[in-house]
């Protein structure tokens, strides 16, 4: 599976309205807290990749914790990765364990997501502690091959929410934090 | 926590017997399947770590996977080490992250137990794939002070199911397993 991702800075509040003229669907608001590690025997800045533990505390359902690896990038112009996932009993207990291994983290990002469905696509308006506000439009396919058409979908979306594709952020929320 | 554990080898029908006439409580039986790991960066084998998935299908109730990572011993004796452990989502999820990271699965140890209750102890009767039948004894305390006890507790133990404390097995099934 491979994520199509396109991100811009944003108004969220004018974003909002839009949302609301374009019936798109809200579909739950998540606290999220991304910790991400620094390997021992690699650097991921250079392989472009990540190691994540996010804590996920949604507004109507339980806290849920999720180990990631993501892979360098496949397509640069949407920022499309390889993603595997995977749902973990206890986030201290993997940073125990990472740690144990060599692994340290890094940054933690935290951010308040308000997310919307709009055709087949997911958008996120986001509020990141210490960087920014910015809307992310997302959606899936199962082959490379898609990922071409998939990208002009998420652009097309950007511009009915009178967002411009052209200031396409390519840099991660962590990168932003670190730079900042 | 601290982990005591005492192993030998044994006929575990006559275990079994004695089990019956001690009155120890069966407390249910289970197929574990354990994946070892070897990391990229050092050799488990000389820091005497050991990085596991464990999937485990017990008699009445769902499969559980957990990930687990083992530390050095700390008691040699009785074979104590630092255990920090948590259930994830999926097995195959966690092997793909451990594999994109550059960690090799090394072995994979295969065995149905079965458990029973005896005072402060556990006890279990294990048939391991390819290496044998078994016989353990253990328990958990808070501190290192009390391992000498629970040690010398965990050996009682055997004596009164008919097993030689002097014939404990130092080494873990994954060793037998690649020494066999």
């Amino acid at each position: 599976m491979y994520e199509v991702e396109v991100k811009v800075p944003a108004d969220l509040e004018a974003v909002r309205a839009r949302l609301d003229d374009l019936e798109a669907a809200p579909i739950g608001a998540v606290v999220q807290e991304d910790t991400y590690y620094d390997a021992p025997h690699r650097s991921f800045s250079e392989t472009d990749e990540a190691l994540r533990i996010r804590s996920e505390r949604p507004e109507n359902d339980p806290d849920e914790t999720r180990l990631t690896y993501k892979g360098p990038l496949v397509d640069d112009a949407s920022k499309s990765r390889e993603e595997v996932e995977t749902a973990v009993g206890s986030g201290e207990k993997v940073d125990t364990v990472l740690t144990k291994l060599g692994f340290e983290p890094a940054a933690t990002v935290r951010k308040e997501r308000d997310r919307f469905e709009l055709e087949d696509y997911t958008i996120t308006l986001d509020r990141v502690d210490d960087v920014g506000e910015y809307v992310e439009v997302e959606t899936e396919v199962a082959s490379e091959a898609d990922l071409e058409s998939a990208r002009e979908g998420a652009f097309d979306i950007l511009e009915r929410l009178g967002l411009d594709p052209d200031e396409q952020l390519r840099t991660s929320y962590l990168e932003l934090l670190l730079e900042g």
